[in-house]
């Protein structure tokens, strides 16, 4: 494991390997000063808009003692037309010794795997609508702090599976790890035809019945194509989460969702808010994994 | 003292305890390299323009060994319809250990305080019209740099009285540590008809008349509603700080401002640069005070 | 040597001694976490847009463990009306004890040297069109990690010389070490009619011909006056540096740029890819000579 670019990449082993590592991490965590990293130089290129992955990141660096640079991207140097092969290069020779990168173009991270010049390691933060590798590994480690495995799990997704990647870490870390139970739910036009590793519903009742762990997806309105739209007035009655349609979930089922929520539009309040809703703790674990992670790459 | 959102929070006693805290830091001001924070993190959220606060409380945390994580609002996903309880539980989870908020919206900290689900300090830097108690707290440190005490001060507060936080911040803290001579004067427009704890004068003459201390309010353009905007043209000559105006105060008095100036519309360069202007002072000991509030907050 | 302003105030004995100090460092850059400057704080305030040479002081005063604070100028007071002199003597104020400035105003460090109260550092990161003496410096030490000694080279500096704070901090360098043999070309209406430092050339082969060293600066279309913009369509023909012109150099000769490159415009990606570029080695030592010029001024 020298990048982390696509979760496919990774196998059971190396996937159990960072849950242990959070797992220890998390133990510990009453100590936010490591030196694990000191010396260490991370750069966060975030080409998309984001709070909450940029400060996760951020945070999980700092903490274990590294340098962290946030590269604003509006003020650099690509508007003065530089390629974003010479960005990464003039970083790279600046001995930065990772790069965090979130960018709406998919496989972004293998042009830029391609142009490293030495020993940098690449951290895929979301590539458009392809992986977002760091997310899966924490939803999945945050169904295994409630959960004995996952195998033996029905797991339901429902929302824009088609412009999901966190649907598509999600879906292929569970099926890494021997899952054959995950179910998908949501607008015709947003919901593959079929799916390899996964069951497409044809009712929120059938996704949702007897289920373990139900991830609500974001209806992104930036990523959606203007003909697939959904019909937001009905969204919330015909795929939303709500006590109505939970009722058919397995009494012990979490929920999930990758934030930022869009309350009574993919789930309302009163299930975002309460105990069947693990979300804080997905930020929560996030941050963890992400250190796991710069440990394991870098340490 | 958990939290500090509003200065009448503070008893006496908690004030001069801010204020002793201040003074060891200013002693051991060589060492700015301290480890009582570390492993803290603090996280500032700015909903308002500020470099001078939000650079204030940076380097106060820094100075004091923790994490810093300024959440650049504009790129955040309250853009991306999250709310503002999202967020901040968002960045909770993250275990953030203080947030230092600056917003629009007076009392918002009374709201951020009911959704905080751990022990996270939460420290007011400005909201809407209501209060900035860290820079109460630095003027009155500043005051009584130079003066033996504050209770026995005719103390004269010029200009937007009605839209400052600074303005209440100070005239709480002054009020708490038992002066009964505070001063307003200032626009008709701009100048409450009456106040609970201080005086509201009739001229310029007045208020400053045998005056001890001097502070000079910003004119706010951005603050101000639209009936409300004063005549800019002679505002100088009718509500400014100048050496003609500054000669009816006692010799010993010192002027204050808690910037940024607008040189020749509510103060004259030639006070703002010389002897009785005590304002670069204020500045130097805003980091400190702000430093001894994130201490007793969090050490 | 108490600020870096223009690299005309330093010496050859000066100039060595951070070459010296440069080298140190890097013989040493496997460790990236010196406490030479903890508890310093360095405020990076740059009014124009940058991201390799920001990025690369924050990094060097991060390497040597300084607080480092980069102002948001968008966000700054100045927008609220507050001169420039008032935000540097406020900064100040807050102890800052290194202020690395770019700004579009020739000559402004001498204006905010004259507003400094302190002992505090100045370091001109790019006036206007005047110096950049990082850079200057950074290219002069590149040369000798591949040549002996810079007196006796022939050096070639090609592109719109008129414009360049490159320009004139590397040829003051290289004045200063005792060069006679620097040769300018570029369009008619960017290349000075006569330089006392430095021969003008009439056409690119005599400027390339049998030289050692070969600078070609950037085309920047916001720095050039609307009537002496170039023929872009035939720039790299007649100005570019391509196989073709570059044959007629000596066999050794290295190639450098300050960066962003336009491909294909000043330069062809063969060339700057390849070995007689030294491209990415400017950038790698640029940050170990702001580390170098950091220690020197505040260590």
């Amino acid at each position: 494991m020298k990048h982390l670019i696509d979760i496919k990449d990774l196998s059971a082993d190396e996937i159990f390997n960072v849950f242990s590592q959070t797992l220890e991490i998390k133990n510990n965590s009453k100590k936010k000063n490591s030196k694990i990293l000191r010396g260490k130089t991370i750069a966060n290129l975030f080409f998309e808009n984001s709070t909450r992955t940029l400060v996760s990141f951020e945070l999980a660096a700092k903490r274990l003692g590294a340098h962290v640079v946030n590269v604003n991207i509006g003020k650099s140097s690509t508007t003065k037309g530089e390629t974003l092969r010479d960005t990464i290069q003039t970083l790279e020779a600046m001995q930065v010794d990772a790069f965090v990168v979130r960018h709406t173009e998919n496989q972004i991270c293998e042009k830029i795997k391609s142009w490293l010049k030495s020993k940098t390691v690449l951290i895929n933060a979301g590539d458009g609508n392809n992986q977002h590798p760091t997310q899966g590994l924490l939803d999945v480690f945050t169904i295994l702090q409630h959960k004995k495995n996952t195998e033996e799990l029905k797991i339901t997704i429902i929302g824009d599976i088609k412009n999901s990647r966190v649907a598509n870490s999600l879906i292929d870390c569970l099926h890494i790890l021997g899952n054959k139970n995950i179910h998908l739910f949501g607008p015709e036009k947003l919901l593959p035809v079929s799916h390899d590793k996964a069951h497409i519903d044809t009712s929120m009742h059938a996704a949702i019945e007897n289920t373990d762990v139900i991830i609500m997806l974001r209806i992104q309105k930036e990523r959606i194509q203007d003909n697939n739209i959904p019909d937001l007035d009905n969204y919330h009655s015909n795929f939303g989460l709500n006590r109505t349609s939970l009722s058919h979930a397995k009494p012990s089922c979490i929920v999930m969702h990758p934030g930022p929520i869009n309350r009574e539009l993919e789930i309302s309040s009163e299930i975002a808010d309460s105990t069947p809703s693990v979300i804080l703790e997905q930020v929560q674990n996030g941050v963890l994994i992400r250190q796991a992670v710069l440990k394991l790459l870098l340490g």
